[in-house]
């Protein structure tokens, strides 16, 4: 694959797995498509499908899984912990090799487009995507659920961006966008105390002050007896992950806490990981193209 | 690909671009079989060929650009500043993927005895390859050169692992061998004072008594009025580039000196940087399989 996109579609199935399966099928045995991932959830009573693909392969399989997930999914028999408003609930594309954030955007548009005119159903823009600052943060457009749906968009600030001014009967209304790969970075401390890592955990994360792609909360390890500053990345391109490691043990010494580990949550991208190794190693004018791992995925 | 060889065969021809890409040529094409860089050196008179592929495939086509070789190269004419010894000079199989040490030394033998019966050429076996310690190292195999065959092949200890016990008249010897994927990392010192770094190399490097996986050499960077350690890690996953990297820093404050920078010269494994990432964010548990990159290639 030449130009490479990957789709996290959040699907409000994670209890009957022969639904699931049925959604996951459409990415399967497809030229220039591969499913990487998948997994059901039945507290959530949610599945997350991780997909990646040529960017017309995907667009196919996406909006063809989108429509069996309307076709399989009731919302009004749904419940689950997790917030949701749609059968196919939140569909983000993530620029991976060789696509610019602007055609990520482009195909998460065209996918709106589609899906809106297929089934009939609501979307909304949001997050790189959004056609509206109040539009890009995902809680912000989901907030009030499926239930509140009817309401919501009788407002012109929520009329639907695609797509009819009312909801889905079943299927509630989809969240479809493009972002950066988030990168779920952990910073063990040698401390119990969990008000010392939340105090830092304000410190690090951008609305406190600290780095603009850094969203950052406190939490305790019980079972270690010990805290963990937990942060998402959400543009490690700009907030790269040493630069949050270093910031962390910067504020750790205020409190005498050591940083005693880490860890990254599900995948990362490779540059993301090398961007860290090149600034410790101090090296100078690194490419990917060295990688020889880069080289094999021309 | 599922498993994946690297091969790195070095020929004695830098000069006559056509014999070069006619070798080349036996690379190309191929199912299974990536062809990733070659070059040629006048001065040297040689040129090298990156090629990766799975081990069947892979060894079909070196079998077959050894025999390119051996009928386009004359030794016997040939002049260069490289030290050499045949026409295919030497052949380093090199596992990458899903192939342990010892499936790219039987790969190594299995191509020796083929072009040894096909070509009627001798054949030494190196490195992890070697039937005797003597004959592990490249310079050992390699010291007399084309000239000096005929007589080094009367000892015993020089007899050839496979062929004739007499160099071929035009081609001479080849060593076919399995290594580890070298890693060239340098790390520059701010210093003019080349004294300094060659101390350090010296302390850094294996026959020193420093990292078992480290050979390192002082270098002057004339034009930036600097000095370098520069590393040759012959297996990256026993001898960390970070712990090369922590030891030059630690034995240059002795000297005052700082670090002032580094390189990675040519290609490198993912896995080679990803380790030092881990190390320096104190990832806990982590795994390439983690690695976005390490999916796709699945």
């Amino acid at each position: 694959m030449n130009k490479i996109v990957e789709c996290v579609p959040n699907f409000s199935e994670g209890r009957d797995r022969q639904k699931v399966e049925k959604i996951a099928d459409l990415f399967r045995g497809r030229e220039k498509v591969k499913l990487l991932d998948y997994s059901n959830d039945a507290d959530h009573n949610r599945s997350v499908v991780t997909v990646v693909g040529e960017p017309e392969a995907l667009k196919t399989a996406v909006i063809e899984a989108i429509g069996k997930a309307v076709e399989l999914i009731d919302l009004q028999r749904h419940q689950g912990q997790h917030p949701r408003m749609g059968a196919a609930d939140v569909v983000p594309f993530i620029p991976i090799k060789n696509v610019t954030m602007n055609e990520a955007v482009a195909l998460s548009k065209e996918v709106a487009e589609a899906v809106a005119e297929r089934y009939n159903l609501p979307v909304y823009l949001y997050e790189k995507s959004a056609s509206a600052s109040h539009r890009e943060n995902l809680a912000n457009v989901r907030r009030g659920e499926f239930e509140g749906l009817v309401e919501k968009m009788k407002k012109q600030e929520w009329k639907p961006d695609f797509g009819p001014t009312e909801p889905h009967p079943t299927a509630g209304a989809v969240a479809i966008g493009a972002r950066m790969p988030l990168v779920a970075y952990n910073v063990n401390l040698g401390t119990n105390n969990l008000e010392i890592a939340e105090a830092i955990s304000r410190k690090v994360r951008h609305i406190g002050g600290g780095l603009r792609f850094c969203k950052a909360m406190g939490v305790a390890l019980h079972d270690r007896g010990i805290t963990q500053v937990s942060m998402n990345l959400t543009d490690y391109t700009k907030t790269a992950i040493y630069r949050a490691h270093e910031m962390v043990r910067m504020e750790a010494k205020r409190y005498g806490v050591p940083v005693v580990g880490g860890e990254v949550i599900g995948l990362v991208p490779m540059e993301a990981l090398i961007d860290s190794a090149a600034y410790y190693l101090g090296l100078e004018n690194f490419s990917v193209n060295q990688v020889l791992e880069t080289k094999l995925m021309e």
